[in-house]
């Protein structure tokens, strides 16, 4: 009923780097946004990190350090963008009240007032991984690496991290 | 209450690869599913390219390279993979309409009617990293990895990328 | 609009590690709740192996070896984990019914009682990857790890594997 398999025109496999060492570089990206809620491209930032800093085959991770943000990897393209926001206010987890119930969130009753920047964040996830191939990041033809910001208006960093040969 | 620790029956610690040399593998699986959403157990696939390409101790990514499809780990269990379908039209993101409204996605007003598809890839993630431990994949015993397809019908591929010793 | 770049005061990039050699260390943590459902801060035990097995620059990969569990990086405050609970019981996946519907999951019909579970392990992602910079895991100032118990009352591990130099 489907094809399943290995696909032969594409299977670059680069093969062992024996005796390789292997090599790692960080960086730091920091956000500020203007908007509470805001969703960045970030891949052309990533390209010119790998560019700075060759590694031919690994794994590029991208991280969040904060609990009200996320990384994640899908279309460059705004209407879908303000779909991912209108989804996280109006299913995943409301501004103003717990999407379970209509009470506040408990985590807004310790002083803080983001509740649900937490659980977009937990939802959305906070980082990925990009493969490293042939010295390119082996994103597919569509795919972009975003930050999403879920409480701005204060400075916010992202950790990229490379290991590899 | 609970016991918490380190458990020692099964705490092998393969120890320092000292010296040992990194390497790096990569192989593409593809799929081209004739129903619109798929999910499908992908592990004996994975499972063969480490025999193959046979690294003792490290990572395996394995990432969708596209942006309405997902990988993720769970149960071989095809109820569940029904319920996991399910959820994805009747609370994540239905097909026809946003589901914070009644309206279509804004995505699918650039021409394209997949805008459920990508945040159903949001929602659930489009990769996992498999732990290689003396040679073979560290998963649980329940545990198996799946491509999730959420916009079939067309040419799509997973990215394998095994990294270490 | 808003700034976006490099953080030149925290660019603290190791450089290459040329000429080092691959390390890999694995761990497993075990644990056994009472309560059905439970969330477990393990940052402290993480950085107590990082100390154990020390590696300068890598990833750590922190992941549960069960369907019915998650590994994720948020806040220790002890509202959002009872919002977090709240969210997975009354939004994600409600324990005796189906969210999509009033009927039970069809993992249910297996023998099992566990189908939300799942439901909530795929939602909120069963791994994370932790970098490590200069000897030391490099989380954000607020940034802890914890293990989502969605179904206790058994014996359940997360494998933990270093790999760096």
């Amino acid at each position: 009923m489907r094809e399943l398999g290995r696909d032969p025109a594409t299977a670059q496999e680069p093969g062992p780097m024996g005796g390789s060492a292997m090599k790692s570089y960080t960086t730091y990206i920091t956000f500020n946004t203007t908007k509470r809620q805001e969703i960045i491209d970030i891949t052309d930032q990533l390209e010119e990190f790998l560019r700075e800093r060759p590694v031919e085959e690994g794994l590029m991770l991208v991280s969040a350090m904060h609990i009200t943000a996320s990384v994640f990897v899908n279309d460059h393209e705004p209407g879908l963008w303000q779909d991912i926001q209108d989804w996280l206010e109006g299913v995943v987890a409301p501004w103003d009240h717990h999407p379970a119930c209509k009470d506040d969130y408990l985590h807004n009753q310790t002083g803080e007032d983001n509740g649900a920047a937490h659980l977009r964040s937990l939802a959305v996830g906070h980082q990925v991984l990009v493969p490293i191939t042939n010295g390119r990041m082996d994103l597919g033809p569509w795919q972009r690496v975003f930050y999403g910001e879920w409480d701005g208006r204060r400075p916010k960093r992202v950790v990229v991290k490379i290991i590899g040969e």
